[in-house]
């Protein structure tokens, strides 16, 4: 039976490397980059170029894409786009190219470069996301990126959805991934209230962006699962 | 209103050593080194050094301590005492000086150097160490030893009781905390049926110490607070 581990936060990723060659690995950052991913590709967006800093997504300006840059919450001076997923509107994004980096999300990508595949999710496609591991049957990471290396409630409610989904075909192992998965049923009815006390919800309000957190709650909205590999997500 | 803090394994510590001169730490190694202390204590152990190595803790000897060492969940060879809480009776402990290295519990205490004090929790103590945090109104850092610096259930539900305890009083701060006391929440009416799932009460079964586990999980049942000061615990 495959087995589903989980990462709370990128500064554990080295403990769960062993062999990520064989399995696949889902990237989780709801606030917000692979949500505000996922919904640039389902609207139209050819493929999104994660990258480290502002100044290298900038280098991809002359080759057509747009660029986006977010830090700490904002949008970098000198961007149009941040890491809003309502900025991302089909009018804007539909046959473009896109070079992007936040402040968790892109970093916890890069890690998973050796991965078999490399998944993006959110709670927008997280149905879409369980079937095709289901289909795959491997051995699955649930990859949460955290916020600047301490865990965070939302990815892991998020890591928590998954797994139950892939249950009971697949076996949790460890305990994060039971935490995350009774933690998911603690809350699920009523997520956004639970996460009213997390802290990047708080942070959200005072950087009055709290209706991104209705846009990014949404659950299985989106059918399209976005693999990143040779550094491109697709 | 003072702050409490968690931290769900050793390798997040640098993420909230700032300021913990000013902060009191309890550390938390549920399974079992933290409720060893606490049951050799109050059967009348007089101290006891956490060293880093079997072979420091050999050093002891010939100032007539009690060593004790333990890696992986088994008793070190040539050592008469490990980390079984059920070894450590008055017959054994009362009177005596122990020299003991464990797994993960004694790699946590020797992080915790700096902090204002240094408390030392099991489920045994868990009142009396709220009542004593309640009465210093310092900022709180709940630190779980984890295992081999995955987070582990045990520790994050033991610290979420303590949070508890501490409420209204205290604030939960972060979403670790907060996943902590919503863990306890969800498990507290039958902690031990709950954490069947963990990882280490499943490796508890396969080295036969499975008794240690109900001992382990005793609420409240020690009225003494062990505090870790200049490398002793008394």
């Amino acid at each position: 039976m495959p087995k589903i581990e989980t990462i709370v936060s990128p500064a554990l990723f080295h403990l769960y490397e062993k062999g990520i060659e064989h399995k696949n690995i889902v990237v989780i950052d709801v606030l917000r980059a692979t949500t505000t991913i996922c919904v640039a590709l389902a609207n139209g967006a050819t493929e999104i170029i994660p990258v480290g800093t502002p100044e290298e997504a900038l280098l991809f300006k002359k080759d057509g894409y747009l660029v986006a840059a977010e830090r700490s919450g904002k949008t970098v001076e000198g961007f149009t786009l941040g890491n809003s997923p309502q900025e991302y509107s089909a009018h804007v994004v539909n046959g473009k190219k896109i070079a992007f980096t936040t402040t968790n999300g892109t970093r916890a990508l890069q890690l998973c470069r050796g991965a078999n595949k490399t998944i993006i999710a959110s709670f927008l496609n997280a149905a879409a996301v369980a079937k095709m591991l289901a289909y795959e049957e491997k051995n699955v990471i649930l990859f949460c990126s955290g916020w600047k290396d301490k865990l965070n409630l939302e990815d892991t409610i998020l890591a928590g959805k998954i797994a139950q989904h892939l249950l009971p075909q697949f076996e949790l192992l460890g305990d994060a991934s039971n935490l995350a998965a009774d933690l998911y049923t603690f809350c699920k009815d009523d997520i956004a209230g639970y996460l009213q006390k997390a802290s990047h919800v708080q942070r959200f309000k005072s950087l009055h962006v709290e209706s991104d957190l209705e846009v990014c709650l949404q659950p299985d909205t989106i059918n399209i699962v976005s693999v990143y590999k040779n550094g491109i997500i697709a």
